[in-house]
């Protein structure tokens, strides 16, 4: 045994439970402890079984990347006063919120063409904002000449970070626990994460298992950026099958697989499910319809394979399944479509 | 003591702390215990205080009508298979659905020009619509022939019954035991209720004023519809001041209060704070966009009485405020407007 595991503050080599429990208690006092949510009528779309909504949408900055950013932020040294990344999403928020807990500054690089709306939210959090070309090594050479000009900063990447993956891992370790309490201790038998980066299902895959190893982790993908289904099924990590990055409408789940995510996908994932964009858009519709919630593209990718003939199909024996609904910033223009969309929802 | 007050299935004569209770064990099987949440932006723009949204958008039906419809239904006798009402709004779909619930019939009498959305939303729930004239006497004298058909039938009226007030009671019971919960029993200082028919208010006051009577208890008008803010003032129950019904946008509010539910309201409910139809539009897109809730307008007076010049200028030793977001059926074009509004929802 390493002399750094005594320490529980320090920085975790990889993603573990002992790094999400850690997590759990450094971030408590900052992020929300989201309320789990249930509805009668998803039960009986899905097929007679029992869901748990976690409501990260009601996370702060709107999804559960505030967790990992809050993770990470307080696990940078005292000495570290400038927090940099790129992002043009939810990691962005996150990230510019979690540095103002720390009271130390956020430096984000942004596409030059993301929404007014977006770069606005972030700056409201109080980070610097310095835009780039929209492409992989505009982002990349942008964010390195930010932290190159201030010394001792540090760079958080969205999921590809044990510190990350620990904080989105705490979801995993409350969903089981308020289904067990829920449910008068039954607890749940399968969970249905939204994968894009794989920050979240590293970290919930690794949560879950290791409380209860027979609950089943289900990884949601849209078709049009389905990199986790083809690695799953090849074996080996595969990028996209297209030119650029896919034109889903679920913007969190356009990114691809990381080297430390991807052997947990491929360990500790038993599954992963694909979704349309039809879907996707439906399953959005309804949840607001049933119950109020208005998710964001990529919280709907979750309902839509819970929904799915693969998840339906299931041994009626996985009684009690989990939906992260990992976030509710939606685009305003899009709402307003669905909304305006016709009277008759339901597929089932 | 009379004999029927040992029998927990009475049916009570007024509102009670001890109806109420008996009205949380009657109905907590089927209705949703809803969650309490916060949001540290509300707390800032509310001068500081700790704000406490008890989340009814989110009971069965999408408000608090659920729980007194639920009430008075299982409390009718076992040979009533036939429940009546009228009502265009929440009640409506609140009692046909807490008739499916002791499998009896709901025969719901709707004004012919209701939004077919709502009509649609009730028959839904399986009652059956008689449509009326849109008038008082239309609806009354509609309802009262359909009572006469079916000759064990029960009427139940949206406020103006201690079952239903007991009923709606129970979201101050929950409430004040989840604040306590939540802040490791320092417990609330007040509580906002929106005031229409007066069967939330009644309920909710006469719970928390037995549980503490310290916690003050105000009123939410629209001041379009200040009947009961008129009637306090004056200390005698006073209509409407305008010809016909309201035009605020805050349909649930839009009627007055009744002969059971002012005596709570000129006793129990401390002050009536009313807001403008401009406040109510404000709060409600502030609440989404802060903390992706969707509340339908009523709900958003409670948010706007809590943020008037009124309330912000009690005392700071009124730290902890509840305030009931009693539903959340929102038009679908009213939200549509409201997410075109401009980008700048923030008044302070």
């Amino acid at each position: 045994m390493e002399e750094a595991s005594h320490e529980p503050s320090a920085e975790p080599e990889a993603v573990s439970i002992a790094g999400i429990r850690q997590a759990a208690a450094r971030i408590g006092p900052h992020v929300h402890y989201t309320p789990v949510m249930t509805c009668r009528a998803l039960d009986e779309m899905s097929g007679g079984r029992e869901v748990f909504l976690k409501c990260e949408l009601f996370q702060k900055t709107g999804s559960f990347k505030a967790r990992g950013a809050c993770n990470a932020v307080l696990l940078t040294p005292p000495e570290c006063r400038d927090i940099v990344t790129h992002s043009s999403g939810n990691h962005a928020q996150a990230l510019a919120w979690a540095a103002s807990v720390k009271g130390v500054n956020a430096h984000i690089v942004m596409p030059h063409n993301s929404m007014a709306v977006k770069v606005a939210a972030v700056r409201d959090y109080g980070a610097s904002i310095t835009l780039c070309e929209n492409t992989k090594s505009g982002r990349e050479t942008t964010a390195a000449a930010v932290v190159s000009g201030h010394p001792l900063s540090t760079l958080i990447h969205p999921y590809n970070d044990p510190r990350v993956q620990c904080g989105q891992g705490t979801v995993g370790l409350e969903l089981v626990q308020q289904v067990k309490e829920q449910t008068g201790g039954a607890g749940l038998d399968a969970v249905v994460v939204p994968v894009g980066g794989g920050g979240l299902i590293t970290g919930v895959a690794t949560a879950v298992k290791a409380l209860c190893p027979g609950i089943r982790v289900i990884g949601a993908e849209p078709s049009k950026a389905a990199d986790a289904f083809r690695s799953k099924q090849s074996g080996s990590l595969q990028g996209h099958d297209c030119e650029g990055m896919p034109d889903t409408i679920a913007d969190g789940l356009r990114t691809t697989l990381g080297s430390t995510t991807w052997p947990v996908v491929r360990d500790s994932v038993d599954e992963i499910v694909t979704v349309s964009e039809e879907e996707i858009r439906l399953w959005m519709r309804v949840v607001y319809e049933r119950m109020k919630l208005v998710i964001e593209p990529s919280a709907a990718v979750g309902v839509a394979a819970l929904m799915s003939p693969r998840v339906r199909g299931m041994p009626q024996d996985v009684k009690r399944v989990g939906v992260v609904l990992c976030g509710g910033n939606v685009d305003v223009t899009l709402l307003q479509d669905l909304l305006a969309g016709d009277g008759n929802p339901l597929p089932v």
